[in-house]
Order: structure tokens, then C-alpha cells, then sequence
């Protein structure tokens, strides 16, 4: 059967997952649109628990549809439901709900590793996803985030992590002060991207094996009580006056990677 | 007098001068809103044609408004046609029309310099302004756009460039290829940024002294007829699949600038 109505209750709560936080919280769930992103979804190994897909989109991309029958109950919606439930502009018709991944189990998975990111603040969603795309590239095994950051599985930061955001393990922290001293404690070095007097200029010395990197919020860098507890690290740059959040914590990352 | 009707000609002019690239074509002009902005584009010497200030910005910002009125005609109008004009969510409420830089004059003064950026078909202004901004910090002396590329003096390429499209010299090239060809001769070295089997890896090499990069579409990479002319440098990357264009561009600008 079709679905044809905006008002059937699986259409009603897609389309609320893919907008609301609350939502999602609430339900336990996160929502992918997409083939890549449904297929890197399913790749990463999360759990999905039913999908939709368009009549078009089932005949066009039967593999992926035959795949996430395998998996989970598949709904097929007329174009017309599938473009009111939807939120891209030219959605491709596939639209996926996988459980939310469990954030606070993995502080101390990623406290056993060598290379982390911290994310203090980061608020647009576009920056935040391609942070932790760019991340996973360079070799970050691990980011935690400070709660106020942007929502690490909004359908936005979904789309710029480009699959990222469900392979690399995430946490968010109550307190990034905390993480900075529990780190110190396991070892790591951690280097807050910012100009002070005592920060060390990029390129001209090499990251330890163990490290850690704070990338601050856009507009104002890391906040003064998580920066006091790091030492510094700066980008050499002339003309602009400041890098991109994301740009600075790639090319950081890249030198950290090497 | 302050204009409070939407149909005031200056208004109705500026409102399309943010839309509507035709309109910045045909009339000659750009148009940068915002404090930051608008002050980069009078300290980059750019002729400003007139200028619009809500009442409240006339008084919150009195310096600039003062400055504005130096140089140009300054309209004042209310907040409600301030915000019926912006294109912004929350406006600070000072627009500026300037003269159209004069793209074409460029590529004489960037083939002169030593190291350039080739964009070929960056269609998101978002990743067009991001990557202005960030070759301008890392040392990068022009940037050559194919026409295909999005439109660098769009609101939203200004604003993501954060001033640096006022400073770097820009010209569109209608052929890239040839522009390739044309900077051979003059002793560059061109690299196009993408992987194959003679591609060198970033990081293992010095770039020569006089140098361009060519970075390509965030889907399709750098165009065939382009790359046949390039030697390639890749960026060496684990887990995600690519990197976003803006960030790839920032991480090869960073070790050309090194």
C-alpha cells in the first residue's frame, strides 16, 4: 500500500525527526535522507528501524530499498508525501530512521585513544559536520563535544559529516574543563587553537603522540576556563584576520595527522 | 527625511541589488550589508555609490554613518524597511552599494604575481567566499575563477569571504585551460588538486616559488580539459572519502604558503 495522506502517523513523525531535536531525543531517534547517507548509515553498522522511500525512489534505487527491507519495515509514499516530509530542496526520496547512538558510553572509549578533537561551542551546523568529516580524514579518532555546540545528528550536520558522523565516535561533555583535565591525566597533550603569548606557531614543532585539539565557537574561540587549562597552538596567517572554525581546525588537524 | 515606503526607488534598487546578479551587472554595482563588511570595502578602497542606514544604526553606529557620509549619498530609512530590504535574518542595518570591481583588468596584475588559486565550477557561495578568505590569509596573491563558478561578489560570497573578496585580486576566465596555459609560460607550476596515478602527495614535496593551484566542483573535481594540463597533488586522507572543497583548498593553500 501506498501511502498518500499527510496526515498517516509515520509521515507526521518523519518529517518531526527530521526537524526537531526534541523529537529525536524523545523517540531515540535520528534521521538520514539520502543514498549515501542511508548507505553509509548502514555501512557504519547503526541500527535502522524503518525507512521510507518514494515511489520513484523505489524503482530507482531498488538495491538500496531491497537492502533496508533486509533490515527494518520499508514505507512507500507517494512523491508528493515524500516532498512534504521532506527537507532538501531536491530530495532524492530515501529517508531513514536509525536508532541514536548512545553519546555517553563513548567518553571513555575515546579517552583510550591517541588523537581527539574537542569542540567548544561550535553553534552552525554546517561547520560542526565538516569538522568532524575533515577529522575522521586526518586521522581524529574521537570528538567530544560541549553541550552547547550545534546537534551532532541534526539532518544537517548529518549531510556535511558525509557519513562521518556515524563512524567516528562522538560524545558530549557537561564540562569540556573536565575532559581537558581528564585527558591530562591519561597523558594527552591538548592545544587550544588561539593567539596568546604562549602559543606555539603551527608547523614548527611536532605534535606528540598523544594530543588533543580545542577548536572554539566561531565568533568568540574557546571559552577562558577550558583555554586556561590548555596549552596553545596558532595558525601563522596574513590579509584575513581569522580563519573559518572549520578550515582552522582542518588544517590543524592535517599538521596533527602527519 | 527618512524613507518608510517599499516603493522609494533606493529601496526598491538596493532590495534587487542583493537578489539579483543580473541587477549588480546591469547597474555596475555590488552591495555588502553589515558593520564589518561594509567597513572592509572602504578600507579596501573600493568607490561607494550611496549608502542605507536604519534609524537605529544611524545612531549605533555614528562612526561609520559618518565615515559613509564622507564618501557617498547615506539614506536613512525605518527598521521596518531596513528589514524588508536585508536579506539577513537579524540585520545590523547599514547597506552599500559600490562600484563593480572591474574583474577583467585583473588577470594581467595576477599572472605577475607568484602564488595564485584556480577555481574551476565552485558552485556553492558559501565555499567560494571560505575559500577567498582562507588563500588570502595563507599567503595566496589572486584567485582566477571559471565562469561556470558561482558569483564572488554575491551578498553571501562576501559575507563567507569576510572582506577578503574586496582585497584579492579576482578575474573569470572564460576558458580556464588557457589561463592554465598562459601561466605555464609565465613559469608556473600548476597543480591541479586531485588523485591518480601521478599525483604527489601533499606534505612529501616543497612547491616551487611560482605556483597555482587548481581546485575543481565539490561533486565532479577539476574538469578533464583542465587536469590534462596540470601535474596533480593529493591530499592524503583515511576513513571519509573526500574532503569539503573549501577545506581541501585550505590545506594545500597552507603547505603552498609554508
Amino acid at each position: 500500500m501506498i501511502i498518500a495522506s499527510r496526515k498517516n502517523q509515520t509521515v507526521v513523525k518523519s518529517r518531526g525527526l527530521l526537524a526537531e531535536k526534541k523529537l529525536r531525543e524523545k523517540e531515540g531517534l535520528i534521521a538520514a535522507e539520502g543514498v549515501k547517507l542511508c548507505t553509509e548509515a548502514l555501512d557504519a553498522g547503526l541500527k535502522a528501524e524503518y525507512a521510507i522511500v518514494s515511489e520513484e525512489a523505489e524503482k530507482k534505487f531498488s538495491e538500496l530499498t531491497e537492502r533496508l527491507r533486509g533490515v527494518c519495515q520499508v514505507y512507500v509514499v507517494t512523491q508528493d508525501i515524500y516532498f512534504y516530509l521532506s527537507q532538501q530542496k531536491s530530495p532524492q526520496g530515501i529517508f531513514l530512521a536509525l536508532k541514536l547512538l548512545d553519546k555517553s558510553k563513548n567518553l571513555d572509549r575515546i579517552l583510550e585513544k591517541d588523537k581527539i578533537i574537542l569542540l567548544d561551542c561550535i553553534q552552525d551546523s554546517g561547520n560542526l559536520g565538516t569538522i568532524i568529516r575533515t577529522a575522521e580524514a586526518f586521522g581524529i579518532e574521537g570528538a567530544v563535544l560541549s553541550s552547547d555546540c550545534a546537534d551532532p545528528y541534526s539532518p544537517k550536520t548529518l549531510r556535511a559529516s558525509m557519513g562521518s558522523g556515524f563512524r567516528l565516535p562522538i560524545c558530549v561533555s557537561s564540562s569540556l574543563e573536565d575532559t581537558v583535565i581528564k585527558l591530562k591525566e591519561k597523558g594527552f597533550e591538548v592545544y587550544a587553537a588561539m593567539l596568546d603569548e604562549t602559543a606555539r606557531r603551527l608547523g614548527e614543532f611536532v605534535f606528540p603522540k598523544r594530543c588533543a585539539l580545542v577548536i572554539g565557537n566561531e565568533g568568540h574561540g574557546v571559552s577562558q576556563e577550558t583555554a586556561e587549562r590548555c596549552d596553545k597552538v596558532y595558525i601563522p596567517i596574513r590579509g584575513a584576520e581569522s580563519l573559518n572554525a572549520a578550515v582552522a581546525a582542518a588544517v590543524i588537524c592535517y599538521e596533527m595527522g602527519k
